[in-house]
């Protein structure tokens, strides 16, 4: 193992310092990179503050990385030294069930698979001196070359990292619930880090974009994505006149919310695919989907290739999610931030090169 | 219009009796035929007895015909006078929209299907003296060819009517989500009338099928029909065993009920579908859905070239629902044992050339 230096935090309530960790070698099917930025997600200040439970610290937060590879084992082919690269929100799984034959490593049937922070580490690809796994708010990290991403060299780094979690997380439903090929009316419901990338993968891919939202004042910037229409959800009239006007819609709303709300703006055979870590039960209908022939669904993040083909469009069609790059010095201000309602789409990227100290 | 006589009932609480209505004559695009058995749904008792409200009398209930051809329009092309015919759930659609163009009548959106009976007519493709449809506990009854069912000559009279319900109800979910090629596991909850078409052809089509259900002695049934595995339902530990063991599940139960409990049977990517009239609100955990990118989906009926395709199986497969077939004069008795608990898999088909008087 090696040493790395990193930004984590020792309890719920401490602020972020700097910390040594432990990384494993680079093996022979592994890949080690410098890691420039780590995109800052709003689960990171859940787990930091452990507010699912089970967090383990010291936490290093971070599962939006990307950077720079110094190393490759001989087995490695999907990179060379001084490549553009990233990890997303996996960095291990057991690599033998169908799921992971599938590309579906999120949905790892074989133990599942290992966050890329905060999880222990259970398929022997990765060690840390801890059993756990650390982000990415650290200046280097090593992982099997399946969980790596390749980040063409005309895209920007500082934006990668977001990709590879809002990014995916909308790319994926996209694609698996019929999006994929345009010429589908696609809904965005809830316009922050992850309805931004939604807004802008649908109309990439041929859609007719709708953003819904409850605030009005993100119309201009909606549209400036590439929504074609935007519903203020809470306007009643609004949401009649777009009754049934929609193929797909894509929920990412995490605060509590009724999903049956959404439901009257499906036409026959849409989906609602809910993307919200909602913890309280939704309810539905079953005769209004009967009806319709309609599904309220869910989808996770997404598989490695997908991921890949995710990142490689957004470079094609230059999708860049809106950041703001601050340095570890401003992490606690920002969890504050992000803390409280965070009502904007922009999302924070950590700048690792020009982070000196907390 | 003609006269014909027909079997029906002036009120919730009335016995039938027998009645004259009156239908529109054989136009260049209507087939008229007689009908020789009606099948019986459970439905047919909700309407009867104004269970949904809204109920139109004098009614005719009766949604499972199947007859024998006596005149054809002169646009006819799809039968000839003496062959076998059917209607099922659906006597008029737009004929207009997409969803009619798509061969899906049933999600009509210029002004929706019209039903086979109890159901303003609306399209002007039929008539009656009362401006609503009467169904076919009737002697004849002439309607478009587009709502025709061939039935071929190889497939007895009396098991067709229940394909255009029972069987396209499950058919039509079996090909749509993804079990028309066969290689799922499918699980058909609830084993009544739906139930055991579902077995039958969900089996026909190539799949493994594990029946689900509340009552242990229909375990032997099930298997008889095609079922290679049988779950109890109130049995936790046999539920807990078959976790995460099908593609799709089929949930015929239309009691009071919660999804919930079928959903960890589910695998990942897999769907739910919930096919009974249940009227209570539903929940369900949506990260639960995320993680497993699962689907709640409902389904009613289907189109006719998909009914068509079922009845043409259920002729090359030799599927036959369990029926009983009894005359007009016991309709009464046979709609207090339908009122009751329903715990058979047997559909009782009304026999329309031995009925003479109720």
């Amino acid at each position: 193992m090696y040493s790395v230096e990193a930004f984590g935090s020792s309890s719920a309530d401490a602020p972020f310092e700097k910390i040594t960790i432990q990384r494993n070698e680079c093996g022979v099917d592994d890949v080690e990179f410098d890691i420039l930025y780590c995109g800052i997600c709003h689960t990171d200040v859940h787990f930091k503050k452990n507010d699912l439970g089970g967090t383990k610290y010291p936490i290093v937060p971070g599962h939006e990385l990307a950077g720079v590879v110094t190393k490759v084992g001989e087995n490695v082919d999907k990179c060379v030294i001084g490549d553009h690269v990233g990890v997303g929100c996996i960095v291990e799984s057991c690599l033998n069930c169908d799921a992971c034959a599938d590309g579906d490593e999120h949905q790892c049937e074989g133990g599942g698979m290992t966050m890329t922070y905060n999880d222990d580490l259970k398929h022997g690809q990765l060690s840390t001196n801890t059993g756990y796994a650390f982000g990415g708010y650290s200046r280097r990290t090593t992982v099997n070359q399946r969980f790596i991403i390749r980040i063409p060299h005309t895209y920007p780094l500082k934006y990668a990292g977001p990709i590879f979690c809002a990014g995916i997380t909308m790319f994926s439903p996209l694609k698996y619930f019929g999006a994929g090929s345009g010429g589908k009316r696609v809904g965005i419901a809830g316009i922050g880090g992850l309805g931004q990338m939604g807004i802008q993968l649908a109309a990439a891919l041929g859609n007719e974009v709708t953003a819904i939202s409850t605030n009005p004042t993100k119309e201009a910037k909606c549209k400036e994505l590439g929504a074609k229409h935007f519903i203020l959800s809470t306007d009643k009239t609004a949401m009649e006149s777009a009754a049934r006007s929609l193929d797909l819609i894509l929920n990412t709303i995490s605060a509590n919310h009724s999903c049956k709300e959404y439901l009257p703006l499906l036409t026959r055979n849409a989906t609602l695919v809910q993307l919200g870590l909602v913890l309280e039960d939704q309810t539905f209908a079953q005769l209004g989907l009967m009806f319709n022939r309609q599904s309220i669904a869910g989808s996770l993040i997404g598989g490695m290739p997908e991921t890949q083909e995710c990142i490689d469009l957004c470079a094609e069609k230059n999708i860049r999610p809106d950041v703001e790059v601050i340095c570890a010095d401003q992490l606690d201000s920002v969890y504050e931030i992000l803390n409280n309602k965070n009502d904007t789409v922009k999302r924070y990227v950590l700048d690792l090169t020009n982070s000196k100290d907390v």
